[in-house]
């Protein structure tokens, strides 16, 4: 699959943000430019021919990720973005955090019927972020092609939230270790 | 220089984010893969021999096109971070605001002596937020080859902010009509 071993370029970071989190630092990959430009050829070949006709993904690492996949699948590329960010009139999905909630808003011209949407992010989790790419991504009528990540760690229940959707991950941690 | 009208892309947005204001918005430039395309183009084209080994940008507007312009330069990305996002050892600047003061910051490997360091954001303003970019890169003792735009306000001291500084940008605005 990969020519290069993409796990390499991922430091692993004890207790961040808090206590009891093993943190996977994606920026080691991203220095390292074979192995960030290998990791969009590897979701750019996923989906070459899957008519995805928008790449979108929420601030701030999905852009990382989001803004090259776009150019290559000569798509638009749309900004999820927080409260107070996108200037012109959006639509907001809310949803739920361990405490509270958060809020995330798409621009209401972003996407449309007819359009064929590729989410993506540099982590799934518990999925929630996605999740609200994906409901903000439907609101305005567009379908959702896929959801895409680099890091994918399975013993969170993010798959199980994200049921019905395409997902696929480049790399897969099992465990906190 | 632009086989692409840029400027035909970016929409302006009265009173955003406050009374008197004029928001350029880059989300249609974005939406419009050929025009995204080519303002990556227009940029990887100025710096392709100026030995660039890294494109850093602050979040986030700043990723959408450091990132691929950092694959299309085979130079590493790395991302400037708000208080509390960068799971490393990392290093500080804070910079003044209109009211009070922000901060950014880089990891501390991020970049080092010899690397030279290509600088990107959507927009120049007062320039601040480049400021304080251009030092993070020159504490970590590496040099700073430019600071490139997609939008420029004229009108503000930003430019005069970056004295010193290879400043360059697609597409200027000299009011805030």
């Amino acid at each position: 699959m990969s020519a290069i071993d993409l796990k390499a370029h991922i430091r692993s970071i004890k207790d961040f943000p808090k206590p009891g989190i093993m943190f996977r630092d994606i920026t080691p990959l991203l220095a390292a430019p074979a192995a960030f430009r290998e990791s969009i050829r590897l979701l750019a070949d996923r989906y070459r021919d899957a008519g995805v006709t928008a790449v979108a993904a929420a601030e701030a690492r999905g852009f990382i990720f989001a803004a090259p996949l776009a150019i290559e699948l000569d798509a638009a590329f749309i900004p999820v973005r927080k409260p107070g960010k996108l200037p012109f009139d959006r639509r907001a999905f809310q949803y739920d955090l361990e405490y509270g909630s958060d809020s995330l808003e798409m621009h209401v011209d972003a996407v449309k019927t007819g359009d064929r949407v590729l989410l993506v992010d540099d982590l799934l989790a518990t999925g929630g972020t996605m999740q609200a790419c994906a409901k903000l991504a439907e609101l305005a009528g567009a379908h959702v092609v896929g959801c895409a990540f680099i890091v994918e760690l399975t013993f969170l229940p993010g798959r199980k939230k994200l049921e019905g959707y395409d997902v696929f991950s480049l790399m897969q941690y099992h465990d906190e270790n």
